[in-house]
């Protein structure tokens, strides 16, 4: 590939890393045209081609459709790659406070089956573990899914989830990924089940990383706040996850934006929560005498255009912009998504925000982040969970070996995986 | 090492990884014990003894000194390790708005050779970059530097330093690290004058890596912020610096703390550096009926415990914990950092945001972000220069080879280095 002479051994590692980079393009991406994979992974064209070719060769790869139906300009459709569908498996299972969502994927990110299970928010986190296995049993009889192939499962679980101090890693702690106890062993308990590795993490970071990460403008800098029973939130940054130094990052809900105003479940006063929550628009609407039970009744007051909706909705978005704006001044995110069914029922709310967080933004900032509504539902929290999968499972372990005869010795032995894949 | 049958090649190889890991550590940290390597690197003491030992008789790194200093404990004193002294140079260079400083370090982090050169404000790019050139022949002249042995060059502008729409990377890109373009090509001139790799950066973001990670508690978490003619910020996450989106990340100063406050030389009003900068800071003073003219003047009425300043600082403190309160929410730092000269001289405004800070805590965050004054002055830019090379610089390519006999056919020849550094 270079002019210079490479004894045969360094030119088959060279290649193995540059087919790696694209293994976990694909992986991390799902489906994409080789163009797309040239820029994801910085290779040429060129050399792209090559290595696509081996791997489709191999199998480890396979061509599952064209471009076209996406397509805006005109061209030839390209032909998007995948890893191979049947290579490996995937799973996100999503514990809200009253159901768990598993969701099952393969390899090309197709998803083969998913489902839910109800429980009471009272219910102790064994048995809803429990309910949770017994979901992916049913799923199992439905669906051509077989477990022997999963390479990852991730998990979500509801609020603030710090790391205790002095906590050890789970059992199924893979090297590199980060990882930290779950409530009452519920990771211990997958890892055991399917024999693969978990990450846990809080469902709403979880979901940050899938705005992310999804869709054609995947972005590297993000900041996600979801606004449901409490207000939580979420940051991506460099394209990675944060999660603070004791696993309290993007706990927005709990920022000041009142000092005096009213006491917030968590022992401050006039925290975000206590004026954006869903709790707290309803109570504010009853306050100016508009007396809503619950979102439906929010939904039709917005759908008749009621005054007092109006202002309650736009006041409380305008706390919330105040406080995305001091974060976008912070982080510099590239967008900015507002999630919750609330916010779908209430476009005034993303307009607010936007228009508050373009106030309050350093004039040089001229582009400013978009501001949008979630794309993905709060019902759609394992899809969270399986993006954190797909970016941190330690990947790729199973994949056809390399058997290109100009390998050197050792090469494509396995046991060189934890040797090349530095991560300082 | 492991009972298992490996090829030689790949046994070299996986020594070679943790040698390459053991002189990163070296190369990050400066002297280290071999208690404090194996800590970082995630080594056995048993393995790192071997690799050590290796290291050592090659050359690659020397004893030099032992840890007796620096021990509170009892036990025989350990012996320090580091990166040969003379086997690479690195220099840090701070442009600030009135003179350049620049500091050469071996590859040990002792500092060989320090000095500044001042010009005015209104002194244009080309000609900082002369005046920083001659310092820099100046002092190759008085101590033992040469530079042919560079592997990299930090510099740091004042701040913001964004990335305009479109610009192109310079020409001095190493793969791997962050660039982008400096005022006027400084990063090329500097670039092309010492053949060796450039990194800039905004000046104050590189005091925060800095404070991040120079002492025995560095810290991968940290919010800083620095009080001076304006109010200027950085963040480190998960261990790096964060730049956002379009290179303005950090930007503390522009939050807004009092939506009808006074207008902002950033088009604003009422942002945090219109109550919390020292001009501010100053003139508030003068409104209370104190007249100050300058910092001497500030610290004499520190001194004598004024009132007026008194308040003057708490209230300026009290922004400052409002908005570093929220980036605390927001990021879940182990550390928070005041820097600025101000910082020094008065302490009730480290004492006046850690208060603030506590108060605006969601209170699981039990232990809460450590707050500090600085540890670096304003006058050492440079020093957070060059810990941006010793972290980003491409590393270790002229180390001595691996010379092992065990070695497979080509695992030790230098182009196998971009193959084996992934970074995804």
């Amino acid at each position: 590939m270079t002019g210079m002479q490479m004894p045969s051994g360094v030119h088959a590692l060279v290649r193995r890393t540059h087919e790696e980079r694209v293994l976990r393009a694909l992986q991390e991406n799902g489906a994409m045209s080789r163009g797309e994979i040239a820029r994801v992974v910085g290779l040429s064209r060129t050399t792209l081609s090559e290595i696509t070719g081996h791997l489709l060769q191999r199998g480890a790869i396979v061509v599952v459709d064209t471009d076209a139906s996406k397509r805006e300009g005109s061209g030839r459709p390209a032909a998007r790659l995948a890893l191979d569908p049947a290579s490996a498996q995937f799973m996100g299972v999503d514990f809200g406070h009253r159901r768990v969502h598993v969701v099952v994927a393969d390899a090309s990110h197709e998803v083969m089956a998913s489902g839910a299970a109800r429980y009471d928010d009272t219910t102790p986190w064994q048995e809803r573990t429990g309910l949770a296995l017994g979901l992916v049993e049913r799923l199992t009889a439905e669906a051509d899914v077989h477990f022997g192939a999963l390479q990852g499962i991730g998990i979500g679980v509801p609020g603030p989830y710090p790391a205790p101090e002095g906590s050890a890693p789970s059992r199924a702690t893979p090297v590199g990924t980060v990882l930290r106890p779950a409530p009452e062993g519920v990771d211990v308990a997958f890892a055991e089940r399917f024999d693969a590795p978990v990450i846990v993490d809080n469902n709403t970071r979880l979901a940050a990383l899938a705005e992310a990460i999804t869709g054609a403008d995947s972005v590297a800098d993000l900041v996600y706040v979801r606004l449901s029973d409490g207000v939580g939130g979420g940051l991506v940054v460099g394209g990675h996850l944060v999660t603070g130094s004791s696993g309290l990052a993007g706990e927005l809900g709990h920022v000041t934006v009142e000092p005096a105003g009213r006491p917030c479940r968590c022992g401050k006063r006039g925290c975000l929560e206590t004026v954006a929550s869903v709790p707290a628009i309803l109570a504010a609407c009853w306050e100016f005498g508009l007396p809503l039970e619950n979102l439906r009744d929010l939904a039709d007051a917005v759908s008749r255009a009621h005054p007092v909706v109006d202002r309650v909705l736009r006041e409380a978005a305008a706390a919330l912009g105040r406080v995305v704006g001091a974060a976008t001044m912070t982080l510099n995110p590239a967008k900015v998504v507002i999630g919750g069914e609330i916010t779908q029922l209430a476009p005034v709310i993303v307009e607010q925000v936007a228009a508050t967080l373009a106030a309050d933004l350093f004039p040089t900032a001229s582009a400013g982040p978009a501001v949008e509504a979630a794309r993905l539902s709060d019902d759609d929290g394992a899809i969270g969970a399986l993006a954190a999968v797909f970016h941190n499972s330690p990947l790729l372990a199973r994949y056809p070996e390399t058997t290109d005869v100009t390998a050197g010795p050792g090469t494509d032995d396995p046991t060189i995986e934890g040797a090349v894949h530095v991560r300082p």
